[in-house]
Order: structure tokens, then C-alpha cells, then sequence
């Protein structure tokens, strides 16, 4: 099976990539300047426990700091929770981010869709996918025939819960995901809520699932430096649970350094721009409606996100081909086809939102392009 | 089981420290303007295929790029290739680095150990390494009781040769070398031969299995950035072999984007230093020949080695306690106590080899600390 993720622009020529969703205000200087400071000790072992860092995530997010475990971005975490526990099944949005169905399949666990649809655009219900779960887990012995068959692993079963969800950017608050907390609590599954995105919403606190940490000890936190703070390049991610046989499992199918002394430096300075991120939400507000209205008004189908990305449909018939997206690639700009994404086909994108300028451009490229059934 | 490794400077104050093997010269100037460059573009997602630095090491190597893998740093791709084939069992020089039998623990494998004798310097004897292989496989169905058992993997068995060997420094000629990978091919044993440190050799192309790449076409070649470009803290390493169905496999285990950006263009930079190699084998055999003779001198055994870092020994009664360590740390030096490497104990020191002043100050510590036995 191949995997697609955004960002190729190794491949071919891009000017314009709106495939990966990154701050509209890249960077801040504090991390620049942190990566440039470790050029000078670039020789040195980086603390293969990040204790630095960890220490601060700590304090931020008010947990003991054996409840931190920092990665080489959170795609390394989630392979590690994967081989270090070997689920035999794990449960999927549909659609969702294809990381954690490329994790399970590494590690030979089998995979089931709970199945998102259009109507709801694309809003997971909370009752559903616990009436899903409860069928699944009722049907057979141990677990129903899962859609894609596994080898067989040995742990429990996973939630994956994209939260707010990609490519969608709906998200779910902290009240309603706690029922399913609760129910994978007492199911034994695993609930891992990965809030990679979660920062760019414009009330955090009412949707992140931290504050829930003690009361659901097998869940787990996933967060990310990559995105908001403009790291992808230098790869920072972290994951949180109360659950030290978890952290000890990752730890023991993981090599002694994963992050590097440059990521630690820069995650570091990152902690530091409070200001930054609420400078990022105003930015990202404002640019979402923009492009929002923007598309609709072209006559696109448009998904209400919350996120800094948009999920939209070119609604013109046989635009499953991705005929959109290939006469964009000519003019050098790249949007994420969602053609992969179970449940998507090749009418959906993506697109990051961006600065207004640049808004303004996709926004003009697609005027051009794009001529909607009248 | 706890895994020790050299470095650890920040769980102690340490003012020198000797437990980490890297270039004495430190990181060259371009590999440092590398990842200033790289604080530009920290927001761009790494190409996740490492095209650039691939094509330029396939170059190097005289090897096809598809015979190419970079990794997190070696010690990411020795946890790849256990995760992906899962192996039986794993055979470890005792001693030899620990990273190994991290990664096959990890995996589930079950270890077996080729112990190796002082008496002969700890140098391996390749047709003795055969012999015991040859008895291992003969045993039983499918393989004999390894001294650590595993859960039971699915893989081919696997032997990892460390060239030159840590902590000895020791390297086998490629001609010694070449009948162990026939019979590992034969025996259907993957032979993973570990370079990391071959560079700082005098005649590196001696010792090197590369040119034997394609005769052995099972066999792995792993190499790293981190000890001789001094590049520790960007985690850089990669592996080369003619097997694409362990690539494919490797590939299916990690996430989309395991090398960062910086990693990427500070190996790509590292890979012009060609006089920084000369000068560097230059400093390393002159460091070396000091510091073996400092040692000796002051009643130590010292191993005969051939890298960048020395095995010694402390010969006074009741030395396995680890007293010179615990000494040197109360001064705040730190060497690589050998008293977790199978087959040594806590009389065994392991020391890079510094620059001539940093040699001078150790031994000049030592002749303070140590009166041998008269």
C-alpha cells in the first residue's frame, strides 16, 4: 500500500504549496534562532530523554512530567505506540489523516472504518461511533472481522480521533469526547487524540482533552511542534497519557536519541511565544472566511472547518479525476488531492489557509480555472 | 533491562567529556553553515525519500540509489530493520555496542553472543565466528536456545558486526570479512555490518564491505554521519544494500518524514568535506599513538585499537567497582565505563581519542588518580 501525505514538492515544481498546513506565519524568529544556536554544538548527543523540554511541557500542560514523551514529530509516536503495544485492531474515522492507518498496518494490526458522511459534513457523532465500537466489539471473538485484516498483534484495540479532524477541520469539545472516553475506558481500547491541529482553533480549551488525562488513564494526548510553530522541517512532536506502561513499551522500540538537539532547542524557544499564537489565531480566523466565502462563491461545496485548512469539492461532473488538481499543478500551485482518503475521492481538496495575499491568489488561480455548472 | 550509552551530560555536571566517540575536530565549519541555512526554511516538511542526499551518497558509494536508506541517525535504522523483518534471533560480538540488543530486544528477538577473548585483544576470529554459527543453526529446529530468549519473531536470523568493533576499535580486513558474508548468505543469516566508525581508519577502503555490496546481496552496510562529521546532535545515518525487499520492509515501519530538513542539508554539506576526512585521520592516529602510550605508561592495559577511541583497563584488585570512573567523575570527567557491555566489567574504561591538549589533560588526571600496582 502507498501512502500520500502533502508537502512533495521534491517531485516536481511548485511554487505555491497549499498541500501542507503549516502557520500562515511560518516560523517565529525565537525558533530560527534556536536551530541557528545549535549549528554551534551540533556535535553534542542530544538528552535522548528531552528532560529540558519535557520539564516545560510539563509545567504547560500541568501533568507530572513522566506523563511526556517527546518524538521525532508525532508520526514517530504514533509507530512507536503501534510497535511497542501491537494492537491487534485499530479504529479509524473515515476519512481521516492516513498516518495512523499507515502505523497499524506496519505493525500488522487490522483496521475498521467508522464511516463519516457528507450530510453531517463530515461530523463525527459521538453516540454513533460508540454504538459502532459496541457492535464491533460484541460480534466475534475477540473483535468483528476488522475491513483490512491484520496479522494478528497482541495489545488492545486503538481509537485513532484526529481532533479537529483531517482534512475536515471540524472539532469535537472536550464534553462530548468524554462520553467516548469513557466508553474506551471500559472497553479497552485505546483512545489516542491527537490535537496536532488543536492550537489553531480559536478556543483551545473548550476541545483539548488534557484537562481529561487523569480521569481516562489509558488515553493518550498526541500534540505537535511541526505545525503550529512552523517546525516540519526540524520534527517535534510529543504525546501525553498518565499511562506509564504505554511510555515504557514506546521507549523500548525506540533508539536512544529520536530527537534531535536542534528540535529540543527549538521546541525550547517555541514554549516561549505566547503572543505568537494568538497572533496566529486572528491570522488564521481571518483567512479561513476569506477563502471560505472565497470558494463558495466559485461554487464550490465547502466543509465548515475550524482548523487553518479547508476541505472543498469541485462539484462539476467526472471531477473524481482530479482535473482540478492537475491543471493547478501546471500553473505550479499544489493542493492536497483527497483521493486517498477513504471515504473522499479525487473531487475533494485541501488547501492550508494562508496569509491574505496569498488567499487572494489561490482564490484568483481558481476564478481563472474554474467554471461551475451555471 | 536498562541500556547504557556513552554522553550523558545532562543528568551530571560534566566539564570534559571522553564518553563519546566523535571527530576530535568537531563538526566542520560548512556542516554548521548547513543548518544556519536551514533555520530559513524550518516550516518545509523534509522530503520524507531524502532524494538530494540519497543521489549524492549513491554517488559516493558507486551503489544504485535505490541501495540507499537514511535514517534518524544509525541507531533509527537498526529498530527499522528489526521491525520490519522481525528476526528469530540476533548473534552480538560480547562485547560490542549495546544498540543492537536494544533493538532486537525490542523486536522480540532472541540473542545469542560470539564472545570474544582478551587474550586475543578481543579481536574477532571470523573462521571461529562460522564455527559457532555453523553449531547455533545445527542444534535444533530452527535455531538453538539463545542465551536470551525471545517472543518469537518471523524474520531471518540476523548478525551484527560492528567494523572497527566498540569498544575495541578493532576492524577485520574486508578479505576476513568476505567469508563470513558468504556463509551468512548461505546460511540465509543477515549480515549487518556496522561502519559507523570506519572512517576515522587510516586506510578506511581496506576494511570497507562496500565494494562487496553486490556479491552479498543480503548483506547490510551501515553508516553514520554522527561520529565523523561531528553531527551527534542532527542525527544523520543510513544504511546501504542490494536487498530492496528489506528497504520495502524498513520503509513499512517508519513514519512518512524520519530525517529532518537540517539533518538533510548538513549531511549534503558534510559530503564536501573531503579534506576534513584526511585531517581528521591525521589527528585521530597521532591522538591515538599519545594516548595508547600515555596509557600504558601509567600501567593500564590498553586494546590495540585503530579508531578514534581506546579500551582500557584498570589492573588493580578490586577495579570492577567502577573506583577510577567514580574518581574521574568527582572531577567532572566523564569516560564510558564498559560495565554493561557483555564480556567486560566495570574495570573496562573506554575513551575518545581528543585533540593532543585534551589527551594531555586526561592523562595528566590519571597519573594524579592512579598509582598501579608496583
Amino acid at each position: 500500500m502507498e501512502f500520500y501525505h502533502g508537502g512533495d514538492i521534491y517531485s516536481q515544481e511548485i511554487l505555491w504549496d497549499r498541500s501542507v498546513n503549516i502557520n500562515p506565519l511560518r516560523a517565529p524568529e525565537g525558533v530560527r534562532e534556536a536551530v541557528r544556536r545549535s549549528a554551534a554544538v551540533c556535535e553534542r548527543y542530544p538528552d535522548g530523554r528531552c528532560r529540558g523540554l519535557t520539564r516545560k511541557l510539563a509545567r504547560r500542560h500541568g501533568v507530572p512530567e513522566e506523563a511526556v514523551l517527546c518524538g521525532n514529530g508525532a508520526a514517530d509516536l504514533l509507530f512507536q505506540m503501534v510497535f511497542g503495544e501491537r494492537p491487534r485492531q485499530g479504529w479509524l474515522l473515515a476519512p481521516t489523516f492516513s498516518g495512523y492507518e499507515q502505523a497499524l498496518a506496519g505493525g500488522g494490526a487490522g483496521i475498521s472504518y467508522l464511516t463519516l458522511r457528507k450530510e453531517a459534513h463530515f461530523r463525527p457523532d459521538v453516540q454513533q461511533l460508540i454504538g459502532q465500537l459496541a457492535v464491533d466489539l460484541q460480534d466475534s471473538c475477540p473483535l468483528r472481522q476488522p475491513v483490512v485484516p491484520g496479522d494478528g498483534g497482541l495489545g488492545p484495540g486503538y481509537l485513532f480521533l484526529c481532533n479537529p479532524n483531517n482534512p475536515t477541520g471540524l472539532a469535537l469539545e472536550r464534553g462530548e469526547l468524554e462520553a467516548l472516553a469513557a466508553f474506551a475506558e471500559g472497553a479497552k481500547i485505546r483512545l489516542v487524540v491527537d490535537e496536532c491541529f488543536l492550537d489553531f482553533l480559536e478556543e483551545p480549551e473548550r476541545y483539548t482533552m488534557v484537562p481529561a488525562l487523569e480521569r481516562y488513564p489509558h488515553m493518550v494526548v498526541l500534540k505537535a511542534f511541526t505545525k503550529i510553530y512552523g517546525m516540519a522541517g526540524l520534527r517535534l512532536g510529543y504525546c501525553l497519557t498518565m499511562d506509564r506502561g504505554l511510555i515504557q513499551a514506546m521507549e523500548r522500540v525506540r533508539q536512544p536519541w529520536p530527537v534531535s538537539l536542534t528540535a529540543q532547542m527549538a521546541g525550547e524557544a517555541a514554549l516561549e511565544e505566547g503572543a505568537y499564537l494568538i497572533k496566529t489565531r486572528q491570522v488564521v480566523r481571518q483567512g479561513r472566511e476569506q477563502l471560505s466565502q472565497g470558494l463558495k462563491a466559485l461554487g464550490f461545496w465547502v466543509c465548515p472547518s475550524q482548523a487553518n485548512y479547508l476541505l472543498f469539492q469541485d462539484l462539476r461532473p467526472g471531477a473524481e479525476d482530479g482535473r482540478l488538481g492537475r491543471a493547478l499543478l501546471e500553473q505550479k500551485l499544489l493542493l492536497r488531492s483527497c483521493r486517498d482518503y477513504h471515504g473522499l475521492d479525487g473531487s475533494y481538496y485541501r488547501t492550508c489557509v494562508g496569509l491574505k495575499e496569498e488567499n487572494d491568489h489561490l482564490l484568483a488561480m481558481l476564478g481563472r480555472l474554474y467554471r461551475p455548472l451555471s
